[in-house]
């Protein structure tokens, strides 16, 4: 069987120009997402729960406000999923696990109310790896081939925003649960600083590598998105009270003059030949644009993977001290030998993997000294195949991602071109610390010159 | 027996004032001071080793610096004693422990470099506690009754200080170990804002609570110190690039207007009835300089002792791992078993404890958010008899200044009674972060109104 998805949802951006001008109805809108999901996810099963109702409700509202002549704010009448990880007011925050069974939320997560705030319609929760603890998302299916993984841990946000089941979705990213699943299903995905937006009212699974950023269709639609939830929250003990800077201002600046960085070490190292070749055909693209290509190194950078696992098994193990004690019968069974696992790892260690921190973070800080974006793969590989391992595509897939966890950098994922598999190649830009605005304008002046993110996914059985 | 020191040391202030002017000879000064520690330290035991020659060849060059009429540094031809946990090149850094055996430093720490920018005579290397893992610093005795112990871990720093031995001293503060001996010899002591002074070249005992700073005799002399040896250290990874301030030009401004809050729990709780008295009383003086006292909670303060316990336990455990695995038996047997400990503890509980930490911080942000300054007892008990048991003694005697290292917060430890026992009891004010100034200007507006600064110890046997 194979479905052709088409082209009948706009981006966030063309969605919220239209409905300002009153020529397309939020209604209309809501209810051809909700007759995709429908349609399509019993194929991709990407949601967990769709607020089909709340989501007609919010569109009459949202539909009557535009009639009214309301002030909108910039997702108005636009359907945005939530990663099952944001806590929404009387609603389940499941995270993938059984543990949560029965939770309710009290109250809205910082990002939930910012998007309701900026007018979103919060059309459903999606599926998680359970507790973000992983790259899989089982049972999510990836749109472009359904017999590989979405990748995760926010795997069902980006398959549902892959097959056009919303407009926006949010996920999170440890060591590149926003970008690992952007990358391997053709679309944008940001990460911002560490401390940019808040964490307030979303499922920890390391506090200090957590960050909360949205999946998109297009560069321009993250920047909407970011603008819409990023500032300082005194209530988010990690936030960081960083001067604001308006994303979508400088969005068409273009790539004249900007210097990107090309890793000449580790970042190219272990990547295949096609995805070495599609990221060079983007910087080339950059290039064209006016961008400066400069040779660079990255000094230390190797050493983040085991840094970033013992970090997250301690302060995982912390986060689920509680519930390993009283039921851990009722986690995963890879769950809980992680969990178990990064209980026993001694404090030495993980003071040991906060110094090994400090190194990666120093050498993209002089890798960065001189350029003002990083280029890099975001992934290694193209989607692995459904069924994979937790234990063994983890390591592979968040290799090239993880390293600006630990120095807590901005980076963006973007498609930029398909293996000869068919499945998508997606470019990596690294920013300095509170510079979405810098990554996100080279990446939307890609995007200008290209048209991978115009790409819908065949729907193949 | 009875030796009494006399007055024969003048304050550094005074003698920065009486070399610039002529009227006092730095190779005078240097040999009274020489002589004192041939006279003294045979019984007070506070240097590990005093670079006789090498000072008196540096007191020359000072005095004919002053001759050629040479731009003076602040600290020009005034002796400084190092804690013996600071490097000075071609000098070996023992840390009170046979494991430095055969050490020898390549350079000078980063104060060690300041000071001798600063003019600074380099007198010689004081006792610490085994690297600063204990308040006992035996062999070392307390000046004001030599049956009693100096504190620590900087407590030949302030043996030698209070016995007249220098004319300023450095020591180093993760729980308290400035403070703590400052308090319990008479003594100014200035635990400066976590990342204002550099750290580079000192050993360390808990990268993320080690403090560097001095002790003086007065509150003037301090700001003299802390004014030399303060700026960013880029080569310092805990340093933080804070904007300087002058404590000097501020330090006459008087405690008119000053906002003080007095905490209505913990810091008074524990205190010997005299001590509490004694604080008091300081307090009224502040008042009647026309500060205005204010009652104030300070919420989760008493989370502290457990979770320094634990940070300090594993940073320890992790500096010493590799020395534990090699030569476990030259570290004394105390020191052993709680480096030992804390290569057990787990890495969960090392992250518990940063948040706990978190917490205290905050407790003390909200405490401080309507004051300029918190006034509290340094110490709740006047100085232990010698032989103490340093299990015993730490948690009393760190107990009202370690949260200061929790917070990272500016702390300043003056002299402001005595007991019936004649030994000294100690102000602690705190400031808020890189306040420095304000904490200065206050205690310099109490040791205006009062003498207990100009208190000599009788030397007993």
């Amino acid at each position: 069987m194979t479905v052709t998805i088409g082209t009948s949802v706009p981006t966030a951006t063309e969605a919220s120009a239209q409905i300002r001008a009153g020529t397309l109805s939020p209604v209309e809108l809501t209810e051809t997402v909700l007759a995709r999901i429908d349609r399509l996810d019993p194929i991709i099963e990407s949601y967990v729960d769709v607020y089909a109702e709340d989501a007609r409700a919010q569109a009459l509202q949202a539909e009557a406000a535009v009639r009214r002549g309301d002030r909108l704010g910039p997702l108005h009448g636009i359907p945005v999923a939530l990663k099952d990880l944001y806590d929404m007011a009387s609603r389940p925050t499941l995270c993938g696990s059984a543990v949560r069974d029965g939770h309710c939320a009290d109250e809205d997560s910082a990002v939930t109310s910012l998007l309701r705030a900026a007018g979103a319609i919060l059309i459903g929760k999606t599926v998680t790896h359970e507790f973000a603890f992983g790259v899989v998302s089982a049972p999510t299916r990836n749109p472009w081939d359904i017999n590989t993984i979405p990748g995760g841990s926010s795997g069902g946000s980006a398959a549902a925003m892959s097959a056009g089941l919303c407009l926006a979705a949010m996920g999170t990213d440890t060591g590149g649960s926003i970008r690992i699943p952007a990358g391997l299903t053709g679309l944008v995905g940001l990460k911002p600083t560490f401390g940019r937006v808040s964490k307030r009212g979303v499922a920890p699974l390391s506090w200090s590598l957590d960050h909360t950023g949205p999946i998109t269709r297009t560069v321009a639609d993250a920047a909407l998105v970011f603008q819409s939830i990023a500032g300082y929250d005194p209530a988010d003990p990690d936030a960081v009270d960083a001067p604001e800077t308006d994303v979508l201002a400088g969005l068409d600046g273009g790539a004249a003059g900007l210097r990107i960085g090309v890793p000449t070490n580790f970042f190219f190292d272990a990547v295949t030949p096609e995805v070495g070749d599609a990221v060079h055909a983007a910087l080339e693209v950059l290039a064209g644009a006016g961008a400066t290509l400069v040779d660079v190194a990255v000094p230390d950078v190797e050493l983040t993977a085991e840094l970033v696992a013992t970090i997250v098994g301690v302060e995982a193990a912390l986060i689920h001290q509680e519930e390993m004690r009283s039921r851990s019968q009722d986690y995963t069974e890879d769950t809980r030998h992680r969990l178990a696992g990064g209980a026993l790892i001694a404090g030495t260690a993980y003071v040991d993997a906060l110094h090994r921190r400090r190194c990666v973070a120093a050498g993209l800080r002089a890798a960065m000294s001189d350029v003002d974006v990083l280029a890099t793969p975001t992934l290694p590989v193209t989607a692995p195949p459904y069924g994979s391992a937790p234990g063994e595509v983890m390591p592979v897939l968040s290799r090239l991602t993880a390293p600006l966890n630990a120095a807590g950098l901005p980076a963006l994922a973007l498609p930029c071109g398909f293996g000869s598999n068919g499945l998508p190649i997606s470019l990596q830009l690294v920013g300095r610390p509170f510079d979405e605005a810098t990554v996100l304008r080279a990446g939307h002046a890609f995007q200008q010159r290209t048209d991978w993110h115009t790409k819908q996914p065949p729907l193949t059985n």
